[in-house]
């Protein structure tokens, strides 16, 4: 992996003290090697719980950023990893796929409290500024249902009135609106990044990307795939989602929320043909309409990136899904995945340290 | 005070563990008298940010309860507070009139952090059952805004789509959402109690009818009026308040969330004029449009509570504010809080202990 640096101000980074919540997982240990890669003092704090250490290996054998393994569900363990800190990402949260989120309310449920006591924590001690991971997951979900629609989700469409995806993507609209509220009556830096749908290297199966390629590397014959396959989606590429976010951290402060995602169409049945022909696997599809899909029709506008960051995807869903694909192919191995598949669907992921390094 | 306490199971709630939080407050006060009559062993939680220990006093003074000056938003505060509880009442909250909580987004929106300490830690030590006092600020914003409109709003309306009042009504709504995950997920006991414009003895000038007394009793010329006084409520009674939300602890397991309000339309203006004629107070209006006035028109629909509690509002408006004019008249003294009240109307109500006792 290796970024272009010069859209960023090396200087703000340079030593800056940076914490990263969940920073063991997919998308936080991506941002956390950018962050070490842009000079910054970089903690990442994880319970493990989906994060996993071998997601950090080169920045933890290196002596390049610290580690805590604490939960941040405690007020003392905030406290600890929040103090002497500028700029804290905070990306943990109880979170999964699709079969994750819509089976799981009430451990969703539990971000109110999580973001909560961290944006609560972070201000007391006087961190400068918040970055905090949102989702497409805010957008109302009726006006996500038509496939014939070429609406692209701009920021003002969030609401009121509102209707996010579950707890979860409510959980997710009330972390941007206590930021925005927090900024407005006390000046608390903030930024909300909305992430639509990422996929990439350490990524998880119970995301559809990943678990498509699972599929397809343990043969499985007829190929599921969940709902009629007509969804779509604008898959993301998890650099391009890490390069937003710490262009957010540098250059957004009123807390505004911003969209992360490319404005490609791509349905589910599409990004499958597209897995199976780079795994050179051939089979039926099923259609398992009785697993939870989301909405039909979730793609983003970027303009407002664009705009306030200048920030734009580079990378093309069909580059990206193949070179996703080659690391995928690199780091399981099908016997032990066929075992686990399942039960990975609709998991936060703990059963991934069984299958691979990264 | 004098509960009928027929329609209650006595036996239910005798040397029944209760906590009630916030139970120094105006609403939480009666609540705890109520129970106490009920022969329940009562526990108060408050941090006297706007509770009173005078709203408590013939209770303390009997040595009825056990109460704790504790600030909820410690975790080992609640965990201390809720260990043995059967029943948790959860009144406390950043909370005021609509000049606090239009002008108090970021304080309100921390109850998303208290309410999730509060309902994780029950669960995590057993609490049988979660009773939360919700409020009529759950309601879509844009179904209220029709003067015309003979809406009540039923339970069902919530939405989604949401379109609560601010933070406020955002946090109550997240409150409610969150009980009804954890009950399907985990089988926690709860009920949501969803208030209308409470109003009664120990009331504070924060909310209207009391701070209409308030300028009645200064004798203010001319009387100002918050909006062009059109604005429609459904005042209820406090004894009506407390009373449903114990027939709501008893009764209902499921998360179900049921309103608690009258369904008698009274506009600002009509009660302005009754509490002038309470007062003898004779003077012209002023309509103070630049002030937050809240949704036009926001009347109960309680058919909900007639059928699941037998629950039916028994204190008239007419009735009830004549008897809480009689009590406020006796509690306060006009010249200290002509000094006061204007900074009264948009507080969480601070400054009321200099004015009176109970």
């Amino acid at each position: 992996m290796s970024f272009d640096l010069s859209s960023f101000d090396r200087a703000y980074w340079q030593d800056r003290n940076v914490l990263v919540t969940g920073g063991a997982s997919f998308i936080g240990s991506h941002l956390t090697d950018l962050l070490v890669e842009l000079g910054a003092r970089v903690s990442v704090a994880d319970d493990l719980s989906s994060g996993r250490r071998e997601n950090l290996a080169d920045q933890l054998e290196r002596d390049a950023i610290t580690f805590h393994e604490v939960d941040l569900r405690d007020a003392e363990s905030v406290r600890t990893v929040l103090t002497g800190v500028d700029t804290v990402f905070h990306l943990a949260a109880a979170h999964g796929g699709r079969g994750y989120v819509d089976l799981h309310q009430s451990a969703c449920a539990e971000n109110l409290y999580l973001d909560g006591l961290v944006f609560r924590t972070a201000a007391g001690l006087g961190v400068d500024k918040v970055v905090f991971a949102s989702s497409g997951c805010i957008y109302p979900l009726h006006i996500q249902g038509d496939l014939d629609s070429e609406l692209k989700l701009t920021e003002d469409l969030a609401g009121p009135p509102y209707n996010p995806d579950g707890m979860y993507g409510n959980a997710k609209l009330m972390g941007e609106l206590t930021l925005r509220a927090m900024h407005q009556d006390t000046g608390l830096k903030a930024a909300s990044c909305r992430y639509f749908t990422v996929y990439g290297p350490r990524g998880i199966e119970n995301h559809a990307v990943m678990a498509m390629m699972g599929r397809a590397l343990v043969r499985q014959s007829p190929f599921e795939i969940w709902g009629d396959g007509r969804q779509i989606r604008n898959w993301t590429h998890v650099y391009d989602i890490v390069r937003g976010t710490v262009l957010a951290g540098e250059r957004i402060s009123d807390g505004s929320a911003v969209n992360l995602g490319t404005t490609e169409r791509v349905t589910v049945l599409d990004a499958a043909q597209t897995i199976c022909e780079l795994a050179d696997h051939t089979a039926e599809f099923a259609f398992r309409t009785d697993m939870p899909v989301g909405p039909v029709n979730r793609v983003a506008d970027n303009t407002l990136a664009a705009e306030l960051l200048g920030w734009t995807p580079q990378v093309p869903f069909a580059e990206g899904v193949r070179s996703t694909f080659a690391w995928y192919r690199a780091h399981r191995d099908p016997a032990v995945l066929g075992e686990v598949l399942e039960s990975l669907l609709t998991s936060r992921g703990e059963h991934v340290p069984v299958l691979t390094g990264v």
